[in-house]
């Protein structure tokens, strides 16, 4: 099913995630966009550590990124993240992250896939879940 | 121009990049991806280091990956590192990494666009870095 | 002269930050006090970006830090910063990070110099600075 | 006891790990010195992740460190790391880094305790690790 649910999450770029030109390292990003999607789960109720600690992990198996401006040291980010799809065991995110300015520096896509931790076999989605995103489905 | 030349670097998984899943945490990919890069620059006689300590920066504007497979603590990985496209502004890598028992792990492929210094504009490749592309060319 | 000011700061542990061991790894913490550092300064009116701008440079020379306990994914951790001593061109700073529940985790004390961009050498606590961190002296 | 066991790693400063004073970020050095003993105990035979799939975790309670000179981007590293002392339940370990010049960078000292994965308490050094450790025994 398609969706629509977005949530906002704003942070400091922090002086361990710069590099020498001074930009905020790429390679952070990827940890924006987690921070991003535990906030987005949080804020409907669902809280990954807890799915975590009951056997359900869900990691990334691909994610795409376009970087248009670079993120500065101290620079306040507003990360929106909005759940777009979810289908069988997957889970789709996208995100658009802005700085103070609201220029917008980096825009992502990614997909996850529920997978038990017993037998690291993908999985469907939990149904307390599907209802949860079902609240958000956008009929076409 | 179409460009044909790998290199092979070998690392380790450090404790530092594993998560509680006991994978190697998928942003570090970035990271890896860096080091492919710079070690294929090296082998070829370029060190992107010069390179920007002369004033020419190669930031990335675009990557996508997909994870196959985790990378686990203390695994010995290969990651190929393909110099794939030159075009006027832009370099084009694609990456495989493999563990110790040859298992392809994940895939991925970054635009990067040569820009200066000086004035933050991007800026055509540099004619002698051309010209070491050049030997690699695939005509079609 | 001896100073006394301390400030709080509240922040979540990421995914990223942990590791095989299910902890928190113990590397991030000096990020964890570079974020207090930044924000103590900060509560103080003190911008550490503008001050690097300006030129002065304040680089940790050296960090001592005591791991009592570990902390975990996602928890809500509380850093305490306290500014306690300035002499010449030093800043001197203890840390103490407890978790949601108020457990005392990790301990720590850095001191850092004032340096000039222009000749790396160390310089003296700029002057408004003194001002400021003179208003929290420890009369003895 | 106390010991003597010495063991060279060299790398080099990654990208990811500048920041934007250009300095190789303080914070990565305490995975630089996690490379130092894993490598150091590699070299005697012992590895530490099958150590830890065997039950022995080996955290670090304490680290002092002293950063003397920056490393910088791209810099060949040697970190010199010195088994110092077995006793008990706790390792000690001492490091010296330096750069491509043999400048020495920077100093430090961890103590790591060895703790039982099955009931997360402190327990003395296997026996088989003990042997090993004997024969780089300093007699005083």
């Amino acid at each position: 099913m398609n969706l629509n649910y977005s949530h906002n999450h704003t942070f400091r770029v922090r002086y361990s995630e710069t590099d020498r030109m001074g930009y905020c390292y790429h390679g952070n990003y990827a940890t924006y966009f987690e921070l991003g999607r535990v906030e987005a789960l949080r804020s409907l109720g669902v809280v990954y550590k807890v799915l975590e600690d009951e056997g359900v992990l869900l990691p990334v198996v691909s994610m795409s990124t376009r970087f248009k401006a670079p993120a500065l040291y101290d620079d306040l980010l507003r990360l929106e993240t909005t759940l777009v799809r979810a289908e069988n065991c997957t889970l789709e995110f996208s995100y658009s992250l802005f700085n103070q300015n609201n220029q917008l520096l980096t825009t992502a896509h990614t997909v996850l896939v529920f997978q038990s931790l017993q037998n690291g076999k993908p999985m469907r989605i939990p149904e307390y879940l599907r209802t949860i995103f079902a609240a958000h489905e956008i009929k076409t």
